[in-house]
């Protein structure tokens, strides 16, 4: 897709309204915000991204479920859940986040905790990963080699959403509560390559 | 992935049961059921894909949103809704899709009706198609060269589902109405290719 080094390559640019279908109050972004009160906000109920990709967080401090936010419209909670059980109406806090090129991406996935057990090595996105070959619907701990990807507990996308990244946690996910603070749940059935 | 034909690739079997989380009476699939009812269900609450990929529908005879269903597990609505704002909490007729090789996948998106105005050719998934280059949100028609996709709404495999396939309609949806019988929008953000 690109040919720039992965340091350049990022020109991240969001706009957030405190209410639905972009009404409201509104505020653009180029960088992390950590708490979205502090800057006078209450709530964001509807995000464009101009330039991604971005994660957004449903508690402040980058904590509670995590949404990956790519280029493009989000009016409402539903476009960026994509869990339905489970409802974040609004984000608190969110951060770009880096990539590797596309074709350069590399992750790891372990049966057991601590990069134990069988193992299998992916650079490809996997709308299942059953149908790949690993056969448990769980998986206890992750290494990502290069990049960052997205992790779903269901197949095809869907279900709670893990960002991991080669730089964060130096890429290593050692146990299923480091996927995300809110990882109540082992369970991970699909994986694909984050990108630019 | 495989170098079989497409015709012999599909060994299609799910299983099914009344009830959430694989509880109730249960019953195997090999082909299309056009109606759950017919074979003495009331609903379908949790599946088990075991070789795929399968789509469900919400209404018998395929009517109503429509849902792709791979490999894995699905133990409640939600996992296989991914449109958080309009619940389908059981589905009432499937059938398998026929795909092409991954690599043989091709489609084209036009900017208006009858594969009219701006085009845009398609071989590989994208979670953003504004990230690609597509400026607008809609996509108001499509034709299926090669093999089976599933569209969404929104970006990052969120939102409404069309399942897009080569085999059907000849593979041209003139019009957001084709995408589905329960298409209320020309919407469509992201794109991916679907396999076995």
């Amino acid at each position: 897709m690109t040919t720039q080094p992965m340091d350049t390559m990022g020109q991240w640019k969001v706009t957030m309204w405190e209410e639905e279908n972009f009404q409201g109050r509104r505020c653009e972004f180029m960088m992390e915000c950590p708490n979205i009160m502090e800057r006078g906000f209450n709530k964001i109920r509807s995000i464009k991204v101009e330039c991604g990709p971005w994660v957004g967080y449903e508690y402040p401090e980058f904590q509670g479920q995590q949404f990956i936010l790519e280029k493009g419209d989000y009016p409402r909670w539903d476009s960026w859940s994509g869990n339905s059980g489970y409802r974040t109406e609004y984000l608190l806090s969110f951060r770009p986040i880096k990539c590797a090129n596309h074709s350069d991406s590399k992750v790891t996935l372990y049966e057991n905790e601590d990069f134990q057990g069988r193992m299998f090595e992916l650079c490809d996105d996997y709308p299942s990963l059953q149908a790949m070959g690993w056969c448990n619907k769980e998986v206890d701990s992750i290494k990502v080699n290069s990049g960052a990807w997205v992790a779903y507990q269901y197949p095809g996308y869907r279900g709670y959403q893990y960002i991991l990244e080669r730089d964060r946690h130096n890429g290593e996910y050692k146990n299923y509560n480091e996927y995300s603070t809110q990882a109540h749940t082992n369970q991970i059935q699909s994986i694909r390559r984050i990108q630019h």
